[in-house]
């Protein structure tokens, strides 16, 4: 960490300054400039309050150099995390994987329906929401406890691992058989279910909130493994942007920037980036070309009846051609890109 | 709301697309363009899903008419909401309060001390915070319940009512004897928790998130005020942008917006919007003049020693100016603004 | 173009409204609602001032239903514009070109040397800057009147078409051999500049501003266009967002949505978007994977030394080994999305 | 400037590092750290490119220390610049003005009347547009050569001075008699007409770009500096936030921030950020309030009939009530904040 007294700064305030780094465990390097005076603060400062050194008359301003997140920092763990789901399924480290299904559970004919359609076309994850944020509260809300069984009678039908999103941490008792909990964008910092979920084992997939930084985003993975559980899935699914003809703006540039500050595997949603079904093939071939380890693709039976945001599902006939459009692409991909930017 | 169908429409799709519409019990009128057909639905559009109509393959795209807020929504109360606190302090309605306090209770002394200085300067409520959502899991995360319950004992000492922010259900237990329950902006589009704020009887003070409209600010009150609680708060607090030599930026346009779309009180916040403790008079006078309902200013006795956000944190002396000036101001403000916003 | 008359307007105000509308060659068609009052307008509408309509006192809101764009338009020229350079060069319309060079032009060595080495790696066209927008006074501005002549002397010894920047429209006469003039991402609506450049008859690169719509994009075009020249290349060049570690956001899906809305080339510049060498060989293989038409890449031979923007430039090496996969890539991406968006 | 090198710089590399710095006429201090060098570069940086340094293989990150800019920066001059026009009506440095008029000339009458409305309720400059830069080509575009001959005897005819935008350095020799330039938000980075202002001796009024920090807003006001004039007026006018009630986000704590960093006068335009009638007040008031020099609002005679923004237009009667509260509450504002902000 950087800090820049003003110029004005007398010896004494500045020994004084020196001796209170020191007692808090760091080691400072004065260099003295002629309009600045700057310390360098060698140590762990990640417990340190910036606002705290910034409210110092004697403080001009406070620059960070080193990342704030450590479990998630790829300086302290080089190779790749591998998620392992309970059937097998590896993601990350070269292990790519698609996960589909619908916006909602909205029946049992409909989630088994879509679940072996989207496994016949290649999916290896099935994703289905039965708690579901919408900005009103008129809004259809989710199957809630019913929904989750349901997903898990699909599960059982086809053997693919599921994914649904959490909202409340008191939830938590019926996603025993989930295999990855979703957490939304809405809940990036919801810092009390993080630390919940740092308690559980289950992996974790985190979604990028609307207008959050990827330094954020990997802090919030960063509450996650802090409190134990270090299986936690980066998702991108685009960020608020002055752009209206696309719900969000998907932002790729995540991929090759988290695979350089991070070891944990990297999903990108298309589907609720753009909003729009017409999209989400050249964005997923994109993302796969810029080297994601998966994708998460909405999935319906028949959009324009879906309870939840039909106008970015896919037909399974469409789904098919994407995964297949995917499949072929994938060999000339960024999928080194890890190992690049390592270096 | 109205529905934009593509040219290309057939008059069986469009009769149709109209009964579907009846047996949701909305009354379609359709006009007939050159390039399109527009098909006006009158009736209550509240719950319907826009992305589901969007899904259709005969419409084009779907435009909201009506505000999708009602019990917040300024024409169904035409009055302004004033809140009363146990102690009688109102709020709205031409009931203009000063909230103060440390960001943080960091000790007995600490938060009676800041407490009696406050009120000594003029300030009607207190705030501080005991839990705290910190960007790092590694900062101060606040004392929780020992926290609570010095800010309890600063009440009892000063008579002052008391603000503190909730960032879980399962915690509302300990909030009994606060006056005011904060929703943090990170918070704001935490349904679960709006949910189980509506159905308490404690006022609200609702802040909106970084990066959210004054619309979806108005939908996450109306969460709390349909599940029956009414006596939401509105508090602009900044929001994201690309400026950094603020923190946040300060949307006081926010005031009058939402003067006129909702009956609710307006308080504001500029401690945290501007991080910085010299903007914070100039920020609190602007915020006076465009008729805020009530500020919220950070008082801290010894900035450079506070655990959280010292930079912005005024001294009980800064503090006493500030009050001085807002009172002199407020007679010359736009406070008859709802009134003439409503016309 | 839809109008939204307040609920209270009389029969007299509807009559005289839609009487002016008449006057003004549009056809209006009235739905009579519960809250409001409908007005369709049918006709040309590209003329009528939105903001003239809003100030009406009957009037609540103001809706467009058309793209406000025209010759920039699919709707009124369903296939793909192909731009032809004086070489035979084709751009769009499935002909899919790579721009390379170095970001400013630095002396006679070095451009022809960069020239040489990017032809070599597979470069067909060749850019480089002789008018630099700085945001510093301070900083280099670029060789200008040289510059632009050792650019043609580049052209000269390799054969390869070159792209350059305007700033003025006084500079025009200096671009008589440059084979595609520039409009940067700060002047994208510079309204005097792309006047002017739609009475030459030189391809335009059309650069979206830093936090431009598409639809604003398109606008810019249709000023150049409207004076005469219709040819048009767009250039996506990332915009501004809150994320720190890119310098701009890639937007890609502007790729796609782009298509759909225009028959204009789409090209795409993953080096100055992200700022970082680094980032941008996945940048432009998911670029070409989206289905872009060309893209635009910084190389200069000696990246430490560059007087400008040496941080995002890639080595000759390293752009060839990004040209063989871009090439690998190609057959397998979303090339056919102009038809299918369509649909 | 703070440059950080990389951990396993060797001290070849830091020694040679240095040397260039020496040479560049700088004087470089280093601390060795655990992970990392740091270089504290003394002296004069502001033509230094902090691309090309990070260009550099050992080189981690560059952060700038002192602001880029110097001619507008308070470090250099303490005192606040006051303009003073011909008619000898003084702005900044504790004299406040308020400008006012239509937001284009329309004709003879319409820009006399307004003028002299405007004068009568207390305007003490005359703005109005002639030359309109629209986002349609198919947009009124202004009078331009005409719309200035006309403001030119609105201006003989009430004796205001008068302030008009100019979008092309050509058009220069049209504003002779024009006493104040403004340079609109779309052309606040059109460098080559900035340096073309610079060589004037007229006031230049220059707006903050939609999507534009202050420091860029401050480095464009360089531009007119470093090329000889130094007569600055910075402005206000709103910036592009995801917010849809209003047009733009005025951004208030510009005021202070401007004021603390430069001593050139700081102009607020409510009208333009707005884009609304009725929000124009309460924002004119609050900008008063945090101690602007002076206003920009606009008005028009008939509103519903303007060419051209016509729903944020006040009609003289608005404005005079304006005018009116704003003087009563000006002594009340933060009008000293430059001095304080200084200490």
């Amino acid at each position: 960490m950087i800090v820049l007294l003003k110029g004005n700064t007398t010896p004494e305030e500045l020994r004084q300054f020196t001796d209170d780094m020191c007692q808090l465990g760091l080691d400072p390097h004065v260099t003295v400039g002629e309009a600045h005076t700057i310390v360098g603060l060698v140590g762990d400062t990640s417990r340190l309050d910036i606002g705290q050194l910034e409210a110092m008359d004697i403080v001009e301003a406070v620059r960070r150099v080193q990342e704030p997140f450590k479990k998630a920092n790829r300086r302290f763990q080089e190779e790749d995390t591998i998620i392992v789901l309970d059937n097998g399924t590896k993601i990350g480290g070269g292990n790519f994987q698609v996960i589909a299904g619908p916006c909602s559970i909205e029946s049992e004919e409909q989630i088994i329906h879509v679940a072996q359609e989207v496994k016949k076309a290649g999916a290896t994850l099935l994703r289905g929401g039965a708690f579901k944020p919408r900005t009103s509260p008129y809004a259809f809300q989710g199957l809630h406890t019913k929904g989750i069984r349901l997903l898990v009678q699909a599960k059982q039908a086809t053997g693919l691992p599921i994914v649904t999103e959490i909202m409340d941490k008191s939830h938590l008792p019926l996603f025993d058989e989930v295999d990855v909990i979703q957490v939304g964008a809405r809940n990036m910092q919801n810092f009390e279910l993080l630390k919940h979920l740092g308690r559980t084992n289950k992996p974790i997939l985190l979604k990028r909130g609307l207008a959050n930084t990827l330094e954020e985003l990997l802090m919030s993975a960063e509450y996650i493994m802090a409190n134990g559980n270090e299986r936690v899935l980066l998702c991108e699914r685009g960020i608020r942007t002055f752009e209206t003809y696309t719900r969000n703006t998907l932002d790729l540039s995540a991929i090759p920037v988290l695979r350089r500050l991070s070891h944990l595997p990297i999903i990108v949603d298309p589907s609720h980036a753009t909003g729009d079904a017409g999209l989400v093939k050249p964005m997923a071939l994109a993302a796969t070309a810029a080297g994601a380890d998966g994708l998460m693709i909405e999935v319906h039976n028949d959009p324009p009846h879906a309870l939840c945001d039909g106008a970015q599902s896919l037909t399974p006939q469409g789904f098919q051609e994407l995964v297949g459009m995917v499949q072929a692409i994938r060999p000339y991909s960024d999928c080194h890109a890890a190992s690049e930017a390592r270096l």
